[in-house]
């Protein structure tokens, strides 16, 4: 017999892929630009052409062999090295290249970082509204995920909320910052207090509780600010990251898990990282991408697009009433709906062809995900056909 | 505190890769080309240029969004209908793309593949000598590695012996053929005889044992024969597959679960895997490469050179006395080592600059693997330091 559980995953639906097969559909009625669809978070700007450049003289100067031979089992040295050298340069870190451990991306590096500090059984604590990937990340080390609210006025960490959630059996806290779906930037001031409550919180229990720290969209950060390392706040911390967003390589599956030097077991986590991989079908990011970084590897895409477009859209959104933080970062927005029901506001929202993504899926119903990576041209005009929505229905 | 089963692998020492580390720094001693290096299966000839030149224009022509961006949860369309297409044109199968999922070469394959068909305390047959990345794979699935010997004159399976090992509790079959690494090429009578009696212990436990089949050297066959294509002989199979062998791509992670259309709840493993994928943190293999293997699916490197080098080892092996069973593909060789001991054997070899695997590694002590993915005429003048090695010691 098949698997029984993995067969039931299938009898749920992913309302976002519902939502952008839906635009999709109507796309093909009415034309896909006139469809305003702000469902999927896929980077709206190319891949450098330095990005490019490497990797076709790659392809055309380098022996085939070195290019798409097996990766060594803990990664290509050369772009564990590169990794090492830009964070320690742009954020003050001591890595060596012994404590970058490169993944397919960042979903790569959570499911390893995640097996990594916890047994079966333990629980790991993240903030609502968070990416509903974690619970099948969590679920696959064999941990629990327990859901804490975060401030709703700041989407900030409320310490104290979190503080009353942690027990003996917490491993980890995994945060995201900046934040999918809020965009929230947590700020310097957020991260000191979590890393004394972190390690207040390991006094207490007798056992280092690990930061997991998921920054795919760390480079996209607005207002002229730098997001604030969030390993500098805590040691004890395993950050997550990708190029998906930063140099526009969703497909290309490339990311890493960087541990911080001073947390504990630091010397033993990315060897155990290459176990983990043996037990999923790993094997390190592809060769060829692992090479091409190396070179590029504080290179980013035009990001400017995304604070042009949030910049649109949250002074549009605080114009027709509608209650919302302001993104640090990301490309995305996240607005309370204009009636409790979250999925009926969607609804209402989709025959006027603007395609948002209900909270629910977030766990915080009454909040809806608008992703701006789109031509702000299109952005432009979906803002006017949100005031036509407005003005109609509410 | 990180995770106490992963942190205790790190203990257990890689045969393999310590042999690798010796070879490596024993080259910068005397000279690489004097060390006679077959301890490691990586290809020794390039990937076609049709692939290159193929990549080269994915990057400097299309739109780089659509090269670099997400594949589809369940893999790039083309990939899979190309691939459909190539099996269906050479082994009269009948796939779609919908049987298709695109994996990270082989072992990713073999890990979404083992969880789609297995529960946790599941029985999962084997037979050695056997590849020993299986242990992980099983075990990360939850289920139970059960070996079984394959027949020692021919390493072809034993159906007799296998069919005492099955029970309640046994719910796939894996294997490897042409096998690392024992070279055996599994032949038709063997097929047939394995498809008859997975099918009769279907019906006499009541559930389907299903078949996966691990094929990653389905291209490197020998003596002018194509390899039989396994899900042609039974129904219930999951064929694993990776161009890492066949388009000398190991480092690019590409390959595929293909599921025979005739295999119990078929329409439901490809979806499957993809809820599977969510938990390994997989999402697909990189999309550049998906996309560039879809134009040369049916292209190889020059796999003549495994050939002659098998030639040239085989005959050397029967003239100095060993005992040893013919492959009929693959890039390996194993014989009986020369004295029971193959640990001790394969000391004395490394003392004449031969690096050979024992047996041990992969459950059959008393044989040694010799991984014949190099040159030609390192394979010569290795033969005569055999010559040397032989009368010299034994």
């Amino acid at each position: 017999m098949i698997n029984q559980q993995f067969k039931q995953m299938l009898t749920g639906k992913s309302v976002i892929r519902e939502l952008s097969e839906y635009a999709t559909a109507r796309g093909r009625e009415i034309g896909y630009e006139n469809v305003y669809d702000f469902s999927l978070g896929n980077p709206s700007v190319a891949a450098p052409q330095s990005f490019t450049d490497v990797c076709v003289n790659l392809l055309q100067e380098k022996d085939p062999m070195a290019v798409h031979g097996y990766s060594p089992s803990l990664g290509n040295p050369e772009f564990k090295q590169a990794v090492a050298d830009s964070l320690n340069r742009r954020f003050g870190m001591e890595y060596t290249a012994g404590h970058i451990f490169p993944t397919t991306g960042a979903a790569g590096a959570l499911a390893h970082a995640l097996r990594a500090v916890t047994e079966p059984g333990d629980e790991v604590i993240t903030f609502a509204p968070y990416f509903t990937e974690y619970n099948p990340y969590v679920a696959g080390a064999g941990a629990r995920l327990v859901v804490v609210p975060a401030n709703p006025e700041t989407f900030q960490i409320d310490i104290d909320v979190m503080e009353a959630q942690v027990n003996a059996h917490t491993a980890a806290i995994l945060i995201n910052s900046p934040n999918n779906p809020s965009g929230a930037l947590y700020t310097a001031e957020t991260l000191t207090a979590l890393g004394e409550s972190l390690r207040r919180l390991s006094a207490r229990f007798g056992h280092t509780i690990f930061l997991i720290s998921d920054e795919p969209y760390r480079e996209i950060v607005f207002d002229g600010v730098e997001a604030p390392y969030i390993s500098k706040f805590y040691e004890h911390t395993l950050s997550c990251y990708s190029y998906s967003k930063a140099l526009s390589l969703p497909g290309e599956r490339i990311g890493y898990v960087a541990v911080n030097p001073a947390c504990e077991d630091a010397a033993s986590i990315v060897p155990m990282c290459g176990q983990i991989s043996r037990g999923l079908g790993h094997n390190c990011p592809p060769s060829l991408i692992q090479q091409a970084v190396a070179q590029v590897v504080d290179d980013t895409s035009d990001l400017s697009v995304y604070e042009v477009n949030r910049n649109i859209i949250y002074e549009q959104l605080v114009q027709l009433g509608f209650t919302v933080v302001k993104p640090g970062g990301t490309f995305y927005i996240y607005p309370q709906t204009l009636e409790p029901d979250s999925v009926a506001f969607c609804r209402k929202a989709r025959d006027y062809d603007l395609i948002f993504v209900p909270g629910d899926g977030f766990m915080t119903p009454g909040y809806c995900r608008l992703a701006y990576c789109i031509d702000t041209d299109k952005v432009r005009r979906a803002m006017d056909r949100l005031a036509q929505f407005v003005r109609e229905v509410y």
